[in-house]
């Protein structure tokens, strides 16, 4: 019916693809009978000659027809997600989820781990003794209804077309493309089933989109297929010029999140935890319930708890903490007017918080704590920041990241805050 | 030193591929370090984005360094090389090789096997009882010195790179970007290590280059990267909109290229072999002698039956015959306008002449003969094509490409000749 070449020609040529001929190459790419080679050309394409939002909804369609579809339908809550496109200390997903259920939402949460230098909330989770990721859907299933909140790994039947082309995408310099990140993205979150989704799409130097307007295109074009595909979607576009919170890394970050719950923790992770469940909670209907109050009456650090202990993790028992220490100090007196997501986001990783490799195992216990954020007054000679690593000699180049990456100005210096949430698109 | 995402990324977003990136990715392609699905990304990136000269001359000497060289500098004569980028009917080579080395210039000729429409020289001379292709590079040395003239098959040792990236080009719809083109063919033809070089860029429906504008283009490309690599080359831009002679197929052409040897042969096919032959003469030296002369007076012949001995080939036995013909009668009465060589091309590549797969075989009497040439009066109810083939069954969708390939208009209309040779870039 079709054949890679006709299919290739017609993007590289500056043409649509037809509904069959993307249905036919999706479905021949996940079979195996449309090679690597061709997809990555194909992909190629679509990065540099663009697809229109019929091509792309009909593409992100074909990844989900690729694999099972998940149905929340007969659940006796709403269901509600969010996704993230990424960030450097984005632990915002562990107290959010319990915090939405605790508002009566469901949270089916799929997560993954970390590749490169923004951590993954799998991996944090797993810092958390006997805690484990991987669920079948009935324990999914039964674990929503129950708890209110489950956060796990998505499964093998999930869009297997899109896991195949993701990792194609690694390697062919094929990543950056608005209509295959939106329609990976989107692909997974519908097959998941959820009811309604908000998207946290950073924008930044630690983000995968530096540039706002890219951002906001890639936001709408998600919250588009979203929408077209049934379920009420809506973007908030968020700064990532800065880290969140006051730590990257695993542990420290279950620590920091666990705080949130508490009712403390830093002030932008609890501002931007609040903003997204808002919208998750309109999202599904249940504008009614303040999420602050259940934040304060430790209603969401019960869910928590349940939740943990539900995946087998023991929400008491002590993490793995690194072996080794080190404090960089701040080398003047002043008001730290920049601290770089990136620069932070790289020495977490090089610390050991992340991998280099698919499949390699990370730190639970390495990472960097900042002592003061952007607006702070800091000391010389003070701590700045605290680098923890299991591997000494990994201090070296986690510290040469860190090289370049904040600014201090003179004491007394006006800081002048940029908002957090920058825009809203729904 | 250097990773493939990192040259795809250069090159796809518009960047210059440095001298050092392309060494290293033609070689770790070569070796296998570059994957086939990360060259047919950088493939994509290089036929959209394109490439400079400087580029293009540095990724031609990446592929012939990835190979051996040869070297006819010990050689007593000059040497001249002739590479036809491929037309219906292109039989040119098969009289021209044995007629330069007539007027003593020494004819190194690597060629190819037809894959689509176009027919491929060494299926050619394949349908003489006896002929081989292969020959080790001492027995093209010898065979050059004392005959003057040899075609057969390039070695796998020229340009291995260029033969990997031909093959992923092929099914990756990665063939017709003018950098890949230019590189592929001069790649193999300096590597050869003729002296001097004409290319024949066919221009036309038959052709893989249809527009004139774009032929120039690879025209001048190769020109600049032969002269770069120190060979003396000439382009001539040659008419396909009409196919060459009288047939095209395997034996038939055989036998019309040595009608041409014989003093006689279609009109066209004689003026391309000469202009041909002339531009090679001058390039190595020898534009003194007249290759007119050398026709006539059967030194070409000559040259051309100890050529085909060489190669265990007998000149004078029968060649396979197809088992079955169809005659096509005009129409109507009137004047020939037009003869159109792709559907003249798919007929004969129907019928069996070429190969829809590489290494698949093909007939030796396969083909198609035209009784009329544009300009030409035809009568209806006369022969106006002869299709042979093994197989009746390939009759159907012969006559299928035909139907629309040509014009007849009322007598006495005045046709208007468009010239054979269409520009010269030297």
């Amino acid at each position: 019916m079709h054949d890679a070449v006709e299919v290739i020609l017609a993007k590289r040529d500056g043409g649509e693809l037809s509904d069959s001929q993307i249905d036919w190459v999706i479905d021949a790419y996940t079979r195996g009978d449309v090679a690597d080679e061709q997809m990555s050309a194909l992909a190629m394409a679509i990065l540099l000659n663009g697809m229109g939002r019929r091509e792309i909804a009909r593409w992100t369609a074909a990844m989900i027809a690729s694999g099972e579809r998940m149905d929340f339908s007969t659940l006796s809550r709403p269901t509600a997600d969010k996704h993230s496109t990424g960030g450097v200390g984005d632990k915002i997903t562990l107290p959010l989820a319990p915090l939405v259920a605790a508002c009566g939402v469901a949270v089916p949460q799929l997560s993954g781990r970390g590749l490169g230098h923004t951590g993954g909330t799998l991996d944090k989770l797993e810092a958390i003794p006997g805690w484990r990721a991987s669920l079948s859907n009935e324990e999914m299933f039964d674990q929503l209804e129950a708890v209110g909140a489950v956060i796990c790994a998505a499964g093998d039947g999930l869009a297997p077309a899109d896991k195949k082309l993701y990792a194609l995408r690694d390697v062919t310099g094929t990543v950056e493309a608005i209509p295959l990140i939106a329609s990976s993205i989107m692909s997974k979150k519908i097959a998941e089933g959820t009811g309604s989704l908000v998207l946290d799409v950073k924008v930044g130097t630690g983000a995968f989109m530096k540039d706002l307007e890219k951002a906001r295109e890639l936001a709408r074009t998600m919250v588009g297929l979203g929408t077209d595909a049934g379920v009420h979607t809506v973007a908030l576009l968020t700064d990532m010029s800065t880290p969140l919170g006051r730590t990257a890394g695993n542990a420290i970050e279950v620590a920091e999140s666990v705080e949130v719950l508490a009712g403390g923790g830093p002030a932008d992770v609890v501002e931007l935890t609040l903003a997204l469940a808002r919208e998750m909670l309109a999202g599904a209907g249940r504008s009614d319930v303040d999420p602050a109050e259940k934040l304060a009456d430790g209603s969401a650090m019960d869910v928590w708890r349940t939740m943990i202990r539900a995946q087998g993790g023991d929400p008491d028992a002590a993490m793995k903490q690194a072996r080794e220490s080190h404090v960089v100090s701040a080398p003047s007196t002043g008001v730290l007017t920049r601290l770089d997501a990136m620069a932070v986001g790289m020495a977490a990783w090089r610390l050991g918080a992340g991998r280099a490799k698919q499949g390699a195992a990370v730190q639970d216990g390495a990472g960097v704590l900042w002592h003061a954020r952007p607006g702070d007054e800091v000391t010389e000679g003070e701590p700045l920041f605290t680098l923890l690593t299991d591997e000494p000699e990994r201090f070296e180049r986690a510290l040469a990241s860190l090289d370049g990456g904040f600014d201090i100005a003179a004491p007394g210096t006006t800081y002048q805050a940029t908002p957090l949430v920058l825009d809203r698109i729904g």
